[in-house]
């Protein structure tokens, strides 16, 4: 018999690796999020001990909560492939090149395992836990450091031929524009990532020290260390510089959401991450922006909303991914109950 | 019973409505085309004009091929609901404001009928029969007088909330551009669309009428004369205007199919249209451009190919569609046979 999440309450966790933290959490099928906890990655140490790290974590959190966990669903800031549930690559994790997460977790803990790439599986969270799930059609972005996407077409995951569909932020929004981390020029995370908002903030307090003095300021005076939250926080104290890069950081992120509304048709575009939430503003520009020069097709049902859930998005995208997989995980392990 | 094309052979017919022209054709399930014919579409008669004379010609096309016709599948230039088969709107057909196309034809035909949105219609048959049949995730991109796109994502085709997805002409590739068609600035329509090409030919050769002396000549002399076709042929003379324009083109382009990529991830980058007809080797410099600058985990599997079929490519989609959907037409019309 399938789990009916109706009838049959069944419990799973949800697991989200980022360079930074890794957040894990014990999550019911009605969506209740019972236990968690994050804690730093440490991206500089093995991926084994990371790893090693981390079932120890689960297995403890398994023992703690009063119900049997079912199942594990991962998302992972990096190329995943999600039939072999192997991490490809990650540019925020330099040691996890072609790392088999899979067959390691299940290996470890004995449960059904799914790995994905973590901004597929926020995007499923949104879809299955938000206050959205009544759509079938929408796209996630986060701006944070970088910039990702995942996107929802027809209640599916859209994954592409490799499972890499969603890259939004590499998309080109300037041609010859500055350069991305990614090694093409004028890619939208070039403008408007975190790392590329300090850059550009930089350029402009190093080339005007009378405009940038109160960014210098809140940095210590050291250049180098203005970041997207030092000009976060200088627009929150009304600085002329900063609210300038910010009315320009909407402009940019503005023009890269009109290409994701024209190419994905979308009836919600949900924005979250660092930046986000350090500069909320940004979602009124872009609402304004996407509204004035998407195609009026690909508006008329369109609503531009913030992420929900706040630290706990990847962890409940880690338990839609596992929900979502459950019946077939168990079928594959050979646990399904006819 | 359902029709399987394997063991029972049937026909459908194809249709592409055009602002230029209108093609339909008969095709068989193993996808041969049997009859075909083009008109001019005369944009500027009433749709019901247009559809008196396309029923009329259907109707003599269906009882001059030696087999019964099973359904209509048909592609039009514009926003089109697939649910109600009505045309919103269409650019190129100023009088075509919300045609209920598919209740007009299933009427005067008593055919099942099934409409959608020409690029999309054309990617489904590209897909269904070209030699890229074994992939699931493609994306065609044509660019003729304007720029659109189809996409088939996991054997679907990708729709959107409206089913308007896969406007990919319309994605900003340069902030604060070259104003558009559609109202926006920086398309990357605006800048390889045939009617931008033209525009960007015309300020060249305003600018430096020496340089310019070629594409005037071909252009009878008349600077408004001068359309992408003309850039095409003195590009065909290695006129060095015409080649830098063909060149910059290429750059554009490329930069826009570095998004297609990158969002997407598809197996195939499928393109064709009028502009690369003329302009041959634009398939070159993007296949160049999307292997340098696209993320390397989307451009693993990936192949840049010329669309198949010529001027048959929308009757074979309009042909793939109403196969695709015959099994449900015919169950919702009542005629399916258990």
């Amino acid at each position: 018999m399938h789990h009916d999440p109706q009838t049959h309450p069944f419990h799973v966790i949800g697991v989200d690796i980022g360079g930074g933290k890794i957040a894990l959490g014990a999550v019911s099928s009605a969506g209740e999020v019972t236990a968690s906890q994050q804690y730093p990655t440490g991206p500089e140490r093995p991926a084994e001990a990371v790893i090693d790290d981390l079932t120890a974590r689960i297995r403890k959190m398994t023992e703690e909560v009063p119900f049997e966990v079912d199942g594990l669903g991962v998302g992972v800031c990096g190329q995943v492939v999600m039939s072999s549930g192997v991490v490809r690559q990650s540019p925020n994790l330099p040691n996890w090149d072609d790392v088999p997460l899979r067959q390691r977790l299940e290996a470890a803990l004995g449960l059904p395992v799914t790995v994905a790439n973590d901004m597929k599986v926020i995007a499923l969270g949104q879809w299955q836990y938000s206050s959205e799930r009544a759509v079938d059609d929408l796209v996630v972005v986060f701006v944070g450091t970088g910039v990702g996407g995942g996107v929802i077409a027809n209640g599916q995951m859209l994954l592409g031929r490799d499972d890499h569909a969603g890259e939004v932020g590499h998309a080109t929004i300037m041609v010859d524009g500055r350069e991305c981390r990614c090694g093409n020029l004028g890619c939208l995370e070039a403008y408007v990532g975190g790392w590329a908002i300090a850059e550009r903030a930089r350029e402009a307090a190093e080339g005007d020290p009378r405009e940038g003095a109160k960014l210098l300021a809140l940095a210590g005076g050291n250049l180098e260390n203005i970041t997207a939250e030092t000009v976060a926080d200088a627009n929150r104290e009304d600085d002329d510089l900063a609210r300038r890069i910010v009315e320009e950081t909407g402009h940019y992120l503005g023009a890269g959401m009109v290409g994701v509304v024209n190419g994905f048709n979308p009836s919600r575009l949900i924005l979250g991450g660092g930046v986000l939430d350090g500069i909320p503003e940004l979602l009124e520009s872009v609402e304004a922006h996407v509204q004035r020069y998407a195609l009026r097709a690909c508006t008329t049902d369109l609503e531009v909303i913030l992420a929900e859930f706040g630290a706990e998005a990847g962890i409940l995208g880690g338990a839609a991914l596992a929900m979502q997989t459950l019946p077939n995980a168990r079928s594959r392990s050979g646990e399904l109950d006819a």
